[in-house]
């Protein structure tokens, strides 16, 4: 016989694994299969021997039998352990990591299809007493959050990263599957697409940031946009888009705002319309097949409801009305706002909330915005008294402005003179040479990764929905 | 009668579009299905009415007809376009972007299945006749890396391209489909996983980058390296990864170092062995879904025969050595080497390559390294005389060191000690919780991207396989 519980002790690599003193292969000449958490609802045969690795969720020793519960971050579900009371040992608890080998059973509850009856259980690793989450208790976000370094072992932020991870791999699939070419942007870059401030500067330690002696020989910055290096690929292919990280030296402690956040750009050629773009963007937008991937970390994440919202929400097209029709909408309300309406201001958070809720809380394009309020790329629509550009915000319930794009200045005579006027002409040639050789007009948008997962998971603070949030005065591991 | 040339103009948004003031829709009531160019090949019946959009890649006016070669990026073949030699217009010519409507037809020529006979050209963007590529010229990957914002409208470099985000969507397959959490691990960080200098640090402009009163309240860097947060992500998932930018300050302008470099990084739980690492390793390198997927790109870009060798080597397995074993090699060959072989010293470039090649010319991994030689995270072997670590490092033909990993040492005792030894002991306090709540065996390893890319396309500079390269004393765009 050997001791049910035995501490396990790792070797070094390439030598056969010991525990406690006894070579494994010894007593288990064949090991049997092993499974993930997820497999084993899945997949196993009732009746198979299997050996499962993961963390202790749950502990209850009873007179006659152990009880605990198994997670390895493969579902929110855990499998239900049922091991002979002369098992327990006084590694075994909450937090702790465990093998268990044992044959998985039909369970007699209806809440789960199988459990499995343990024949050996190993404590892998130990978890000291000051574990700072506490068994049975639900521990609110920000109380996790204080433990960036832990909070991926409980049940809310582990739901949290399969769900970023599944929506990350639909952003991926659905550019892919409509005819777009992943590019990696540069992170650092000499040149400022937004033409604002709020630049981290980067450099070696010790470097005074001249220009002469400096790492680049230039100033450089973390980008703020991948938009101007997508628009140097839109002169060789319909349809590109870039999804990564993207900074803003933003003094903000905001549950909007990050220093370090991603984004999803795309950027489309031959364009013949805003509609060229806002199509793209609704159907980028689809939250289905991200939250259906894991239905269960969805529901225990999220607000009850939320998903017959989202699901109502994309069944409908979204409205689409311009910037003016968005000034007259507001003056016409019996709000009162903080900040001015009039046409050429620009629109504020609680402007962006009225307008979403006044269309029926649900997305909503604005587009055609004052031509002095864009950035030097936005196309001119040359239109007149009011002088707008092809510019468009996509604002959304709960989170306001999610995602911004435009129609780009492909002519080159207007898009000369207009970075003539902003001093901009040299700075970029590059960029003019891009409508000296085959230009063409072309369009796209950016949309906020975190502000997305905040808008379809309902999570009020966007430090809850990245690994490692990174915002003014925290910089955390 | 309309003019079978026109010049495009685009108008402003949401308004019908016109083209020389001429309503487009007044003449097409229903416009022909858009194709891209690989989609003509593929899947369009002949004497279908279509419409293509491109840039003309060539351009043979003759007495009857013109030919031009339409190229939108889809594919490195492009189309071949007949028009009546009254279609042509002085704008028409190489660079230029065009539409083109008309009938596609079988082609006469065995070279390619079908042909578009024109009906219709506009000329969306003229190309000024300074554009620095050539007609009928084939540009050395040299030459067209002087003109980073427009190099993506050559065969070459639109090539690789294709094939980069082929290769990009190929590493994120392999890892979901082998149960692996995707995890973005940040860019800006407080710590420095290689223990090593050649760090960026992060600030404002004007920062002083004091500890006090800078934006994060502590100095922050550019990572290295995402393990150690893969790490934290070890507590709770089996299988993680992250694939993302990663710097290094390094001053050098070697063909095979960027300042800004790609790299994919797994971190597996509950392993045993460095095997469990290198039988992940060896399948994520497997190349044959990128070659296969675009051929043709693949043969344009690649030296002769680098598929058959590369076919050839991901079949066989690939040899594993001890560092020992390695340096036992060295010792007993007739090479004379620049740099020491004896036991303790690191291996060199001019090692590795004599080691691929005594192998037998395919990748090596060579484990179990002087303990001293790795970082603190390194797993102690706790073997002696010869004190080695737990570390494993991968070598390809052409390259040398592709990529590195190790296990790690999750006994809490041995890393606080080791911590201890460096100082590093209150600065990792986090990293040592990780070894305090239910530790487990962990290993995973790191893959340049770029120099991946490099192995399999046997692209001899660093700069040719990543769209925008920075590296010291540039960073253009």
């Amino acid at each position: 016989m050997f001791p049910a519980v035995t501490r396990a002790f790792l070797l070094s690599s390439m030598t056969p694994v010991c525990r406690s003193g006894v070579t494994v292969r010894r007593y288990c000449m064949k090991n049997p299969t092993k499974l993930r958490v997820s497999e084993a609802f899945l997949d196993a045969q009732v009746g198979e021997k299997v050996r499962i690795q993961g963390w202790v969720r749950s502990f209850r020793p009873q007179k006659q039998n152990l009880f605990l519960h198994v997670n390895d971050g493969s579902s929110l579900k855990s499998l239900q352990v049922i091991a002979p009371a002369a098992m327990n040992d006084p590694l075994l608890g909450f937090g702790c990591a465990v093998e268990v080998r044992g044959i998985l059973k039909k369970s007699p509850h209806s809440k789960q299809p199988v459990e499995l009856e343990a024949e050996q259980i190993w404590v892998i690793g130990e978890c000291n007493p000051d574990f700072p989450f506490k068994i049975k208790e639900r521990h609110s976000l920000e109380y996790i959050r204080q433990f960036l370094h832990l909070r991926c072992r409980t049940n809310a932020f582990s739901s949290l990263l399969r769900i970023r991870s599944e929506a990350t791999a639909a952003v991926h699939s659905y550019f892919k599957n409509n005819g777009f070419l992943l590019v990696h942007t540069p992170t650092i870059t000499s040149n400022d697409c937004e033409g604002a401030g709020e630049l981290f500067q980067v450099e070696p330690p010790g470097t005074t940031f001249a220009n002469e002696g400096s790492f680049f020989s230039v100033p450089v910055y973390l980008t703020v946009s991948g938009q101007l290096h997508l628009e140097v690929m839109s002169g060789a292919f319909p349809r590109v888009y870039t999804f990564g990280p993207t900074f803003r030296a933003e003094n903000s402690q905001s549950r909007r705002h990050l220093a370090e956040f991603f984004m999803v750009e795309a950027e489309i050629s031959f364009t013949e319309s805003i509609e060229d773009l806002t199509k793209v963007w609704k159907s980028a937008f689809t939250a289905k097949i991200v939250i259906n991937c894991y239905p269960k970390s969805y529901i225990f994440l999220s607000p009850l409801h939320l998903k017959d919202t989202l699901d109502d929400m994309l069944r409908k097209s979204f409205p689409v009305i311009t910037y003016t029709e968005a000034i007259d909408i507001l003056k016409r309300s019996s709000e009162t706002f903080t900040f001015p309406t009039d046409w050429g201001c620009d629109l504020m958070t609680e402007h962006e909330k009225f307008l979403v809720k006044h269309c029926g809380n649900i997305p909503v394009f604005v587009t055609d915005y004052p031509h002095d309020l864009k950035p030097f790329y936005a196309r001119d629509n040359q239109d007149h008294p009011k002088h707008t550009a092809a510019a468009v915000d996509l604002l959304v319930p709960g989170v306001g402005e999610l995602s911004g794009g435009s129609l780009r200045e492909e002519r080159l005579d207007l898009l000369r003179s207009r970075l003539g006027e902003c001093g901009l002409e040299d700075t970029y040639s590059w960029y003019l040479d891009l409508r000296r050789f085959g230009s063409v007009p072309h369009g796209g948008f950016g949309l906020g990764f975190e502000r997305y997962l905040q808008c379809i998971l309902g999570v009020d603070n966007i430090k809850d929905v990245i690994p490692f949030p990174r915002f003014s005065h925290s910089c955390l591991l």
